[in-house]
């Protein structure tokens, strides 16, 4: 079996294999609304100049439009059709054009289109975190370094860590629209056109920041889909994070979290059991985004001025990192919203691993110790302790005066898991009053 | 415009993007042939071992042929569908098998017809360049490194370089096919079966060469995948080894080599343009391996075992590369088996830039003068000639006379590009016999 | 501060920075022992050869063998020193080499030795892991598919699934070396040397498996350096997944295993602290090789032949991997042999979760009810049993017999997750005869 | 031979192979100067605070300041050789502080000055582009489009292009300092201190923009080592496109360039022989950095928070990157500086391979006829020309006429590759009033 259809595939004939080879139908269809856009203004802009007729470009901007209605039928590219449509008059669309100018730019508005949607999405996944930070506002948890228990936090303090990264996320893609948002038309093949297009005119029409000042680098530049792509990239590495997390917390081990049905994936002889495909899903997906940047990095190494075919293996990879990135931060803020934390379990773990060493040493310290000896007080108490098997708020007073007078009745009270977090209050701590103003801050943030 | 719809896209219910989010079916569809070898495989086994009757396994197995004759029709997982047509007797054919174990083997299946697919193109581009060496055994090129012309070559020596790169290609390639050929059956979700089906007899008749050792292995190892990506990523590196120098070679400053029409691109307006499209193409799909390679290293970095969902996007990066590198193959071998190389403009190239220089020395020291001052004295000679604006064949012997007594008139003979190359029939060397028997020994190499 | 020595860096005069630029000594002198090793045949193939005298060689291979014992003086080229000692005879050592072909030998000398104690290394690795296995042959654990827990496995069972892994990564590492023991002498520097030398000695005294048959193929292949990289990078994935588990076990939510104090890090304050940062190290050091496959991959891109200066770049990424892996293996090993697992806390997890769920549903189908039915009830039992908040083994026979009369006493054998280990004892299964027979493998393997 | 030393690599004892694992001494140690000033600004603020008293800060600056003037004798970490200088006072300097947080915080310090010295690399690079278009403004060459000559352009215009992706690559470097120059102190180990520390003050008096909002986020983010590594990395895949072009231009094949002998190497033997190692070199380090950039972005993937050991990962791939570009735009500055176009060979080229025959269409164009009828024409008189084997210049008026008769004598001077260049003065195109107005600009923005 096999076999046969598998040896098949190659059996066509020379002309279609290399048709087959070169076509960028399959993708460019995709750019097909910005090419529409930019014709249209192109063709504005021809009558302005003088170029064709007023007349002559109405007829070319309804053979156009003509397009937009009947989308599905597009199997192939915009100009032939056009000319099919309306005669050789088609061709004036051309004029001062080349293929090299009008991919860059139609692969600029998209690009362009792509990074405001992303930034929408990243600002949707922002206001979910604040969202589920708000409504989770007193639940202590433990924070962890290496994975090991290490101090107490509020999960509101924990997911805002991610809302700062999303905000750099943001602040990446906004700062890349300018370097987009430039108009390469102008620069034919590569040398500069010699028709008197008005360059100015075009920039402002199609809503562009700037036009370009090199007309081959203009021609032979990807930086910008390099630059959104590892944009996104980073941000992929942000939600891997915060995905390993709603694993592990979604585990039985840690028992912090539960997905919603809607979200998770059972069996029928298994209904307790919710695996976190989305999460995972997301965490492998980054993998498909890092490699998507190190493939037109490595297309674009090497290569001399200006254009070259290798170019075109742009748009898979450009179209795919903005499907997976749209779709990841869509899928994950959904799941997100739906999410239920287990407050009790948390706070059980922040009562086991002796977290609040540490604010043992600072009690000692502000009752006059020296900062060395408070530490090794804390470590000889602790190895007490563990010899025990208990926490130290299960220890009695008696038991740590014994290592140090300083200790008295208050110790329990400032032990306290949420007393820990209460004392953290300077900017950017996890104390309950800086949680608030952080989330306030990202409120105001978000509607600006 | 465009705002619109970029908006809408992600309009869709929560279930509806998760669904689509899971979905695997539109690239898992790829491997309905390996699901239902399988399973008729599988079928056969259960009823040998008495766990369904025989006239049972033969219901399943019709029903499951049947899909085989409208492909067009799955929309569905095969599982379903069996059900649907056959009923709950459908669901036995899954029993002792889980999702997990199956779809390792529909992998692996997929994989080794792959890699022989691929072995078979590597191997017809050997023979493209066996051909092309043979038909062009008496051309002689400038050896370049640095890209510097350094010594004179045969060109079919060149082209044997690569013979010799895709040799070592098919090896890998071949060797991976013993970690691909394993099968997984039995191992079932993580743990192994709790039914006594027969892994052997599975084995012998999926031709696979052994069954996996362990069953948590089994149905988390994507090594064969990685693998057979890596495999293909080396052999793109060569392929675009290749295509920088057609791209070179096609050049005007070059201008060795023509490519015929039916590959390159032209204009109606340049009749004599062509641009070299097909290899710069390939250069390009280099980088999209790579990152093929790299998106699922990423993606099996740090997962627990077993199974997890994030495996689930080994599927696209397996199939796209398959699909690039196997189109990469055939299409170059077409290409090159049009090319047309142009042995006047190689010769003339060898005649400038001293490419003989090493040979004088040679020729020094063989009649008798130290290494060290042979270099020299060439050294003195060729700045004589340089400031002369001319090449060593095109001095008299009186000038070169002065530098050393020891040169005379069968210098000229000796410094001839084709005697240079003559004297390197070492094995392994460029001479005419030694590439005689290169390709002797490639011709053999290709019919075993 | 600072600003003033960042600005100063570059203050060298071109010609340093250039040299320095340049340079591969700082790294090359990694190979001096090959190259020792390699230039000492040689002498010996030109005595043979009568290409020089036996009393010359004698003297080179007396001068060469001096480095051997004053390797700290060693701050330049071998071949410059040489000179200095000898005089010009030096010289006659590099008649027919060229620095092309020398270098690519030396690669492949350290390459060669540098698989050869990988190789070892991964099979101490295995050692480690089997006799782990067999310490721990009772314990019973969680397996676990996404991160959840699934069905008892036994620990050994899980520790030889990275067993197998290893397997895999010396039989590539093995099937690399015979691609990568091939002798280059005699390719000169890109065309064949003139000189009468003879290679199958060469290939003989250097224990290399073959000699290479394409001069220019052989000066600009550095396929053995990416293949070896290669072969390590799916190393570190596997030690990575191996080292994520090594952290989710030594986790307080997990708590079923400790490291020793040797291999963690703690802190004076937290003495029970103990964070795995050797097994976190090891997982970031995936990325580290990772990185270097894809920069030997970017480097070969779009190289034409025959050697280019870029190649030089294959040095520091080969020499890195080979120690960050050789490390990893070494030092890994050695804190597997002092890991202790916590058997009590494995079971205890078996026992929450609902894991012998499947079980039961073959324990209802072996007493005849059909599949699906079978799955029905104890998908029904298990969400009775969740509300009230038991585990399988925590209900009464009644409450279970109410959703099928064929429930009965011996269940409660059935579910205890020891047995249902015991039932999976096909090959490949975590059931103790099975694991048994797989570790006798594991020995049979280690010892060939 | 060899195998001794190889197999005595792993035999140290397990405590030093730890410790030499965990060891970032060799690499941290190139942060001491971050470390001094950060820890020197801290002490004054401990001293505001009134946490330690004013002599006590003024003992641990001068304690602290011995080690700038001793930075030889630095073998250790900073902290406990100031205990040992100053006693136990010396712990107060990590009053509030971690290791957490300051590590953080010296690597961002190190990254800025970085980035600082990057741009100001960056921005000589381009003076030394400007200059030399300057220098070179009347060179007309052939532009080039798939390695085909395509159109006459100006050396200058070409060389700007290179001006105007390092315009981009500065941008993204000084947007990145933003997020670079934040103060991460005050968050501690993961949850933000409990002393009274001023933030606002180090991050004044440490010249950082802002400080962190979350503590969480700064102990765990590095965004800014990869943001950096990236734009560097983009950065590499300008050089090398640069570096690809001076290797074409230096062959023997282009012969438009020669690099001067200081930055190139030959051999005594073949003197005119330069082979353009610096530009090899540069473009082969591409690789490195996008290694470094893959191995940091896997690192990250999938890391919980906060901090976790893999992190030390980022130093070494961060110091490598800086070092490589940094060396890298240094030398190719130097190089283009001492860089010799051959103007003469330059325009020859440009007179082969019919370049002009867009012109010539226009040319018809502007005299009445019909785009599609002009580019027929064309081709027809091209086809012509080529069976002639003559370029357009070459033929008769005549022989033109034949075609059209809007052909006629003013055509010479028309298709002449300079009055070609002359059409294209549109903004960014390469006609000489563009390049001129392109080359103000550009002296302007440097100024800037």
């Amino acid at each position: 079996m096999g076999g046969k259809l598998w040896g098949a595939r190659f059996s066509s004939k020379p002309d279609v294999m290399v048709d087959r080879f070169h076509a960028s139908i399959g993708f460019d269809k995709r750019l097909w609304r910005e090419d529409i856009e930019s014709s249209i203004v192109y063709s504005r802009m021809l009558a302005k100049q003088g170029i064709i007729s007023d007349s002559e470009a109405a007829t070319i901007i309804k053979g156009t439009f003509a397009f937009d209605e009947s989308l599905e039928d597009i199997h192939t590219h915009i100009e032939d059709a056009l000319i099919r449509r309306i005669g050789p008059l088609g061709e004036s669309l051309y004029t001062g054009r080349s293929r090299n100018d009008q991919i860059a730019l139609d692969t600029r508005l998209y690009v362009k289109n792509a990074i405001l949607e992303l930034i929408h999405l990243v600002t949707e996944l922002q206001v979910t975190l604040v969202e589920l930070a708000e409504k989770n506002q007193d639940l202590v948890m433990p924070g962890y370094t290496h994975l090991q228990r290490a101090q107490p936090v509020l999960l509101a303090h924990h997911l805002l860590a991610y809302y700062e990264m999303l905000k750099r996320d943001k602040e990446r893609l906004e700062e890349s629209l300018k370097r987009t948002s430039v108009l390469p038309l102008g620069s034919a093949a590569l040398a500069g056109t010699t028709f008197d297009i008005d360059r100015e005119f075009l920039c402002r029409e199609l809503n562009m920041e700037s036009v370009s000042s090199n007309s081959m680098d203009a021609v032979s530049d990807r930086d910008f889909v390099v630059e959104c792509i590892f944009c996104t990239a980073l941000s992929m590495a942000h939600l891997s994070r915060l995905c390993e997390e709603l694993i592990l917390w979604s585990s039985q081990e840690f028992g912090f979290m539960e997905i919603s049905d809607s979200f998770a994936t059972g069996s029928s002889i298994m209904p307790q059991k919710k695996n976190p495909d989305i999460p995972e899903l997301i965490r492998g997906k980054t993998g498909r985004v890092y490699g998507h940047l190190i493939s037109l990095l490595t297309m674009m190494k090497g290569l001399p001025l200006a254009y070259n075919k290798d170019m075109q293996e742009d748009k898979e990879a450009l179209f795919d990192t903005v499907d997976t990135v749209a779709n990841s931060l869509t899928i994950l803020s959904m799941l997100l919203k739906e999410v239920e934390f287990k407050g009790e379990n948390m706070l059980k773990a922040t009562q086991q691993g002796y977290l609040v060493a540490t604010d043992l040493a600072d009690y000692l310290v502000r009752k006059g110790m020296t900062f060395r000896k408070a530490h090794q007080v804390v470590g000889d108490i602790i190895r007490m302790a563990e010899a025990k098997n208990k926490e130290l708020h299960q220890l009695d007073v008696k038991e740590m005066k014994d290592f140090s007078p300083l200790i008295e009745e208050d110790v329990y009270e400032w032990l306290d898991p949420r007393s820990c977090v209460e004392r953290r209050n300077i900017n950017g701590g996890t104390g309950p009053e800086a949680v608030k103003r952080a989330l306030s801050k990202a409120r105001e943030e978000l509607q600006s």
